[in-house]
């Protein structure tokens, strides 16, 4: 059987970690690189096409998208009206419902599958979420994120005037709470106080404990680890106290890549539709043989 | 939509905890209890019919199978035979794929659905290995059990000439190394040395650091609890170190009679064949609306 063809559109910081992701699995070849900018080729992708539309790359299974979320519907919408299959790691939670029933209906009407919400949260964290209330029917699971550095949060930091640079570590301090340290580098002028307090006013920070603390240079302090912990107390059947959580630490957009080249493998063992993690087997995911995956992890 | 008619083939230990969770099941309904002797019906389950073949019970859309392992594929096969779809708990790790394929033919052929292996471990911890090597496919899981009594062991230590009673404790050392608890009754007369020594180099202790202790009363110190701590240290792509852990501390009849009732609902929505809890989607597992399950746990 010959490789799974992948492409993949965009080459940020998610793309290049997919690339390490797709070399680095024995079941994959990268068919090219689709970028908005062809003629922008560094050094380290030299060996392989870059285009500007995927139709310039002949025959491809999958799409791994690694564009921002905000596009993802589009790209997707685009590609597997094209039969391409398509993976994202689409992470708005509250649009998932809408795109997923979208995506279902250009998939199927054009023979492709599009695994979406595909990172690990939404993703793997949803698998486990899921799992958990398998175990226990009842009860609360808390999902509580880092240490690590929101995206969202950081620009939200960095829109607030008066700040130069900025960096929102989100910290977790149980029962699904989180606090908010924002390490900022200030505008020649503005003054702390008021940036301070424009930040803790912010629709992203007014709910949570914030502490704003301002300093010399904020690229010295980035790291990409993250984690997560998830922890659920439920009940088994009529039986109370059940317990169970799921922690990881992380390179988070290493993380991420690995998930999307997982579902890009499954994506191709999928009826035409569209899949979140959860309405996918897990076996699915994994390259080999089934039954020696059946022996190994079951 | 009905509700799914749900057999108990088997009142045992694990029996009596599946009654349970199908009781707190809004989707089932319990159509009876299979039972070797039918005229054996202590007050609990007055109110249930009892029979002894479930050919009695007129339509069963589900056995689910609370009957020792060894006895697991014979019984799956027959009720498969019979187009009722069964689920089962058989923790037999090294049979899984023989069983599996066999049960697999014999479900296709009587277009029915056999869900296996579908307990904690195998079962729900085998979905966990599965989903960590998605998210990092090199490096290595370890799968550390308890603290909680061993069934397998505590039989084994039965099986010694001199103990009168006892109880296995398996207590996780790390790194899927295991130290072994024994607590005994002496039957009158025994030599606590002869016996300790015998037990050290039985077959199922011989490996594994192992204590005896004898006591007065064995009974005293049964606890069904039981726990395990699953972790993975791994590379997601080409990045190094990404740590994954999963832990709980359940009540260990109770769970495996959960994830058995919810296997059960899950079996309804395969097509023909026979499963292990990692070819199968994990929302199947759920009830509910699909759309709102994914808005919440996705």
């Amino acid at each position: 059987m010959g490789k799974i063809k992948a492409a993949v559109v965009g080459y940020g910081n998610i793309g290049r970690y997919v690339l390490d992701a797709l070399e680095a699995a024995p079941d994959f070849e990268i068919v090219g690189i689709v970028r908005r900018d062809a003629s922008n080729v560094p050094a380290e992708i030299a060996m392989y096409t870059v285009v500007d539309d995927i139709t310039k790359l002949g025959k491809v299974d999958v799409a791994v998208l690694c564009t921002p979320s905000r596009s993802a519907e589009a790209q997707a919408t685009k590609m597997l009206a094209l039969g391409i299959n398509t993976v994202d790691s689409f992470d708005i939670h509250t649009d998932i419902v809408k795109v997923r029933t979208h995506l279902d209906e250009v998939a199927k009407k054009n023979n492709s599958v599009a695994v979406m919400a595909a990172g690990w949260d939404p993703g793997s964290d949803s698998v486990v979420r899921a799992l958990m209330e398998a175990c226990a029917p009842n009860g609360i699971t808390y999902t509580n994120f880092g240490p690590g550095m929101s995206m969202g949060h950081t620009v939200a930091v960095k829109a607030i005037k008066g700040v130069k640079a900025a960096l929102s570590m989100t910290i977790p301090i149980g029962t699904g709470i989180h606090r908010r340290m924002v390490y900022i580098e200030l505008e020649p002028g503005a003054k702390y106080d008021e940036v301070a307090k424009a930040i803790k006013n912010d629709a992203y920070f007014v709910h949570d404990e914030t502490h704003v603390i301002a300093v010399e240079n904020v690229d010295d302090l980035l790291d990409m680890g993250h984690g997560v912990n998830l922890s659920r107390k439920g009940v088994s059947g009529k039986t109370q106290n059940q317990l169970f959580e799921f922690n990881m630490h992380i390179n988070n957009p290493a993380l991420t890549a690995q998930i999307l080249v997982s579902s890009a493998r499954a994506a191709l063992k999928q009826k035409p539709g569209a899949y979140t993690m959860i309405e996918i087997a897990p076996i699915d995911f994994l390259y080999g043989d089934r039954d020696q995956l059946i022996g190994r992890l079951v």
